[in-house]
């Protein structure tokens, strides 16, 4: 009833999860996303305080510091966190990726030593894999690491990396061999390793707190003790996290959506025009009718394609579609929401116009939609 | 892979249950489809076999013969019905409806009475709500029900009653006070009762095997003991069985489009045009995608709501999104399979054509699609 | 004011003109349409009247028993036509693809000896482009003319011709030289020519008035002089009409969506539920603006389209923007009267149905709304 | 060919303005966009240029010193204004509807004194309708004018004033009667009035140079010859402009969907993945075919009801097609354009990102999309 989700758990650990995350996303990030967003500022005390509570390192194994939590169960909670702060719930969502990466792909003694520092609460990852001619065409990778002894050399400028210059490692992919699609492999990188140095943040439209540089490498030298999966194997170690990577934005955008579909069915509520609340008019139920129903569906598709996942299930195809769902629900939700709003809407005095420009860069990164379609379509030829 | 589709089933009763019911619907309905349906012919030899196969009944009580399944698992049956054939999917939701009508309101004695035979697989049952000038307003309806004895005597038109004139036994709702909501009553009226007639099935644009009547009573008298609930409480009664009727639907559209998308799939594969499949074409690929995105998300909002409601949680909002989302994919994703076709899907000589005029009406029973935003929209604005 | 439409015409002619064309449209056309296309009958007669009252030649010179109108004139007619009786629109569009065809490629001979009958209005053309194997790509076709003396002798099959065994004459293209592109030749053959024989009428959707066959060329002999432009450039032939052709259709779907608009304002004002008219609630009214905006931007286009021609102008963006505006403006404007309608327009009671079945196919025919984006892309890019 | 625009003109003089338009908005305009914008400076130059040049009044008669042009002919004007300076189009546009309130309803006393300065191209307008609590319902509007002798004392606040603070005069429109509709008048304020102050300046997602403020009146005194119309028929004056206002609009987002593809199609030629242009993505073909559709459509209509307008015919709900058309075209155009860019779209470093943040208010002012339907809605249902 109301706005409120009807959230399926699969257990009380989970359902107190959601708890923990809802009252900690509205007591704490809330207050402060505004100002924040505003001024671009790294939340570095949201990721703490996130961590601390053990809600960035929930899909993983407890072996390993993990909160050994389904798929189902955490994207809830980014959509969570993503619904009180999109840019958090980006951070989280990379932060995730790139434990993925380590986790599916690293030696044993690569995940012994460093996922439980990962996994910690206290360190944030980031993802470098785009670069500035490889973007959707990660083939086109040029910068290169070069095997000197123990150390491979890094030389090349990555573009687009969440969390830039404010994170504890980074993953990276380096070209170790000229083939386009063999001659990658994937490297785990410390905050501080000399050579290594961070663009100024791009000046994005929004999402200003998930600050983006770039992230430049000039000799920059890391051990061959740091090589997550083997030498050449680069493409199959990002492969195989992208479909996870996919769900969190997938999740980021419901939350979005869900946000936006509350203030303005709030605000339909309390703006009176013609003698009554808005929200009288036959017109503009639809609307919030439609918008609802995308922010329902955007959910439906996530959760589905992380059972599946959860079951051990192929779900390739499913998370493309809900990243597609999702993020084109976000678009149009927002859009839609700004519109009930009317002239204040377009203000900043009124949050929807953040989650409007936030909105619209889930459409585009992990994958643009035009890829996810690709992803589904060839899926579907097979 | 392909277009197969990737389920999600709690238990392996349930994935039998499935098989059976594609292994049916494969071998026994679909070669019978076609000529069905341009003769219009009531298909009785299905329901009987889908009932003997115990797939009338699934989602209803053991104790009463049905299949003890939850929701989650009988819709995705009538979705596998639907798939092969939408007219006997949506008579099988229809049946359902009645089946649960009597289920949820009926006293014990009226229970233990009739539910054994509406779930033994030889019966059908029909649904008499709507009237020719009460169509979604329900608080029109003229059919008077006066009580004389130990018999209400019964007399007005039903009318769009699928599968009025063929089915075993019919639900009606009837107006046993004046008050426009709280006066109507709901019946168990048997074939073959005196003064029941019916009209010519209606000469629908496509459904044709969903034999549609009039369904008119000239002083049919009907027994006490068949009141279904109490007196005057038919609008409960009605709408105790709105939801689960709507997510029938849903689970048929999705099935409509799956198809659809199925056959546009293997169609592009095989046409050449330019020296080449069209699926080559990236616009095409483009097409197919959303497409099967609108197969996916129609699946997976029925499923989120079919989970809804077998942990007994609120799920009305959630119906009513399964049942825009799945059947305007339903009629997008028809639309979009005969222009993969081009030329020959605008003929009769493929089946895309067949579902295209199947798909539209399933955006106007059991509550119009602008009924369901009605529906969305007040819960929103609680 | 209600649905009537605001038409701009530049002469008191064209007024006179449109005048015509609305009384024969809504007094002869009109009364006939649903028998007729439940019949699927050939609607000769409306041809005759249309042709002898100047309708069917009018966008040709007035030396050669043309109407002398500019295009804008011209399409609003068809438009008129195509409202009252989309079929006959359909066919009158063709018509004029075979004149245009004659009298901006035939020699001066040619000209003289074949326009004035073909614009007489009691000759009506067909067009026979496309085969089984070559729909969108012209290139694949394979119907061979070979020279013998004064004659070609052609032999090959073409498919989906319009007015196909109900024509007086043929414009045929077919292949004199290997060359896919370079190989194609133009010609006019009369009804009658021995070898040349009909397929039975395509079991079509809809549009069954436009009846559609296989046209058969069995060693068929045509005189030499029939050659319609050079021999081996019938390409240029078929591209020279290909986007006057585009706007036919363009006007024929504004015409139904006009008409199903009018047809769905008319009925909402007249069904009541919930005690008033159904126009009463503000989400149908929206629904109507939509279609009503829709119907606008289609006319607009195409006579934005029309009088670039008019002016000397390319055109030929705006023609294939024309095509797709209009052509899913038909589809979607009739997917949703039916929805007006509720139950009652999905049947054959109402005329809603029968645009909405017509509607379809003009998202195909005269090149697929892909083929038109890729036009369009091709423009852009250029 | 490319994305030039082909233009249909009456005359040569109408081509020569269009000339001198784009030369001055390529010139002069464009290059100081982008800083202006993200300073939210005040267009003063912009404006002095624009009306030196005779643009700032093109549609007035030229006795008064307008420029005698027709609608057809002005639209085009401010659609490349808003191609090449979003803001200034709008403020174009509001001038021309002060301009337009006095010449269709100011005495001829009035006319003579103040159209000439208003025309004059060094004075700009403002127009004073909205207050905080009454948007979309004029009726609502309490900002009120008392006669006291030769003036009116006025008191209230306004908001949403384009060229609030920067322009010469302001029509305002205060109740002068306590009936909602039949008590409101229309006054000519010029700018330094004493007790007129002004906001701060709105923070806007977009149009920075846009300047909106409130308009504060303190006891302002009025002289009753700046009355403009009859006392009391404020409403009529309102409603005499809408329609106009409305096209202005549609024209400068047909201008920002305009500019928006232009940038897209450059890129996309530029922008290489995966060893060619993405142009060579049939998938991307068309999206940008999509949207060249989406903008030839927007102009076509703005054109449509401009020439019905021009031609002394009604053209209200041609208008209200055109602004719902053309705002929604530049919404979702300028999202596709973002698309197109990838990440870079996402980023100030290109001009995308804020020609979709000025697209969103085109939804809004001059009547939400809403309110067009509601217009076009009761205009079909007379």
């Amino acid at each position: 009833m109301g706005t409120s989700v009807e959230r399926l758990l699969p257990t009380d650990d989970a359902r107190a999860l959601l708890e923990l995350t809802r009252e900690i996303a509205t007591k704490e990030l809330a207050p402060q996303v505004q100002a924040a967003e505003e001024a671009g500022e790294f939340p570095a005390s949201a990721y703490r305080l996130l961590g601390r509570s053990g809600l960035m390192s929930l899909p993983f194994d407890e072996e390993y510091g993990g909160g050994g939590q389904p798929y189902e169960v955490y994207l809830q909670v980014i959509e969570e966190i993503g619904r009180a702060w999109p840019s958090v719930g980006v951070g989280t969502s990379v932060h995730s990726l790139t434990a993925t990466v380590v986790a599916a792909n690293g030696s044993d003694a690569l995940k012994q030593e460093w996922l439980p520092k990962m996994l910690s609460g206290d360190w944030l990852g980031a993802y470098c894999l785009s670069e500035p001619q490889a973007g959707s065409d990660v083939s086109a990778i040029r910068t290169a690491a070069v095997r000197d002894g123990d150390e491979y050399v890094v030389t090349g400028t990555k573009q687009w990396i969440s969390n830039g210059s404010c994170a504890d490692y980074y993953i990276l992919f380096a070209r170790t061999a000229p083939d386009p699609k063999r001659g990658l492999s994937a490297f785990l990188v410390t905050d501080g390793t000399p050579g290594m140095s961070f663009g100024a943040p791009e000046k994005k439209m929004g999402l200003a707190c998930d600050v983006t540089t770039q992230v430049l490498f000039d000799r920059a030298r890391i051990p061959v003790a740091q090589l997550v999966g083997e030498e050449n194997r680069g493409m199959q170690v990002a492969l195989s996290a992208l479909d996870a990577g996919r769900l969190g934005i997938a999740a980021v955008a419901t939350g979005i959506a869900q946000a936006a579909l509350e203030h303005a069915v709030e605000y339909s509520k309390e703006r009176f025009q013609f003698g009554s609340p808005i929200s009288d008019n036959q017109g503009l139920q639809f609307m919030l009718a439609n918008m609802a129903a995308e922010v329902e569906r955007s959910r439906a598709s996530y959760l589905h394609a992380a059972r599946l996942k959860d079951a051990g299930r192929p779900f390739s195809r499913q998370a493309s579609v809900a990243k597609v769902t999702a993020t084109d629900a976000a678009m149009s939700v927002t859009t839609d929401a700004i519109q009930v709003f009317g002239g204040n809407g377009y203000t900043r005095e009124y949050p929807v116009e953040r989650l409007f420009r936030d909105a619209k860069v889930t459409q585009i990164f992990e994958g643009t939609n035009q890829i996810q379609r690709m992803v589904i379509a060839r899926d579907l030829l097979r």
